[in-house]
């Protein structure tokens, strides 16, 4: 047992990319339905296309210049944007509605479930994360991901790294900060965690772009845990 | 599987006396805290008295004539009332705090469990409680219930029977009103539920209030389902 962790209550989850693998699995949904429609689209590409447009939308929203919308509906609007980068102009509409629900379907990394259940022997686990309570619900349900409790961006009307999400998380558990534990695999979110008091576990998840680019996995000492998975965290967290 | 069911998606179960037992277990608690302290103290008028307090509290807040609060901060103030009503003034302030969270240790029906998995098969479930967030997922940790969503008052800053409980679940959701089933064992929250357009379901606690007494346990055709218990429920809706 890492004895800084000493006194977590409750670990709070960055979802996509941290649990689920949405390079992976947002690929290989477009590479079935470019198959099916005799499109050709490099659904690699169209797959970090898609996901790169969400944090410029939602720093719209943080900045004030958008209304606050659920992510299913930001990814859709995204999406227009891809198909016509794409020049796919052959998606009937409900190819399109199913297509963006592929959010709602992103597959859990291999140790993802395994370790979430030792986890939640010991402690409260939660989802933290800008996707919406539905769809975080439906990714649970096709996932297997036994959350305790599902906080998202509708919970709080915020995105992170909003300081409200951290804190929010914390006080509708009536637990301090300090007693909660943000998990990421992205620095600056864990970042804006510490910086409202609550700990922080890094882990390391290097296909999160898929393979062949060169992500940030260096352990750093100002996390309270530096995990290579889930099984490691559970490990360090003595679960 | 009952026809009028079809269609449901979610079910939003209230907690306090359909999920859970709270006489027994507040009861069994106080008389265990009197005989530890050599109190004398009629332990099952002390739980009603206690959940008497409840509805009035949270009406003065619908009212407008109370802010907001958690029902772990409401229940605090009525059990100060209690315990002066039931002159008990030996008490300690830790003594106090622990004997508050008994509603975080409320124990499942016998039949709740059981049922809960199977409906969970076919269905998402969640909590429409107002309880805090806090307390419900203290209370699913002790009891086993196992969750997809947890909707509480402090989620929407509203008390049941206000209609933004019921639309709100099914908006967090992604869901049409009718494609939620509000379960419960008093009428007028199933009442509320349906005047909002949510399916229903009666489920019979005869027990609810303790023995000798005379609950209203007569089915309703308004009701989409009239259920024995959980177990029942399940196999009504064909899980």
């Amino acid at each position: 047992m890492n004895t800084q962790a000493a006194g977590t209550k409750a670990l709070v989850f960055d979802v996509f990319g941290t649990v689920v693998d949405w390079h992976g699995s947002v690929a290989r949904e477009v590479r079935e339905l470019a198959r099916a429609k005799g499109l050709r689209i490099n659904a690699v590409k169209f797959a970090k296309a898609w996901r790169a447009g969400y944090r410029p939308a939602m720093d719209r929203v943080r900045r004030g210049e958008a209304p606050f919308e659920k992510i299913d509906v930001i990814h859709r609007a995204i999406l227009e944007d891809v198909l016509r980068q794409f020049r796919v102009t052959t998606l009937a509409e409900d190819e399109k509605a199913r297509l963006n629900l592929v959010w709602h379907r992103l597959k859990p990394w291999p140790d993802a479930v395994r370790g979430l259940k030792r986890l939640k022997s010991k402690h409260i686990i939660a989802t933290l994360s800008n996707g919406n309570t539905g769809l975080l619900v439906d990714m649970a349900k096709h996932g297997g991901l036994p959350w305790d409790c599902v906080f998202s961006s509708d919970t709080f009307k915020l995105f992170k790294p909003d300081p409200g999400m951290y804190l929010g998380a914390a006080d509708r558990l009536d637990l301090k900060p300090s007693e909660v534990m943000m998990v990421a695999a992205h620095k600056p979110d864990l970042r804006a965690a510490a910086q409202q008091g609550l700990k922080t576990a890094f882990v390391k998840r290097p296909h999160e772009h898929g393979r062949n680019n060169n992500p940030d996995l260096a352990s750093e000492t100002e996390f309270t845990i530096n995990a290579e998975s889930f099984l490691d965290l559970a490990d360090q967290m003595g679960c």
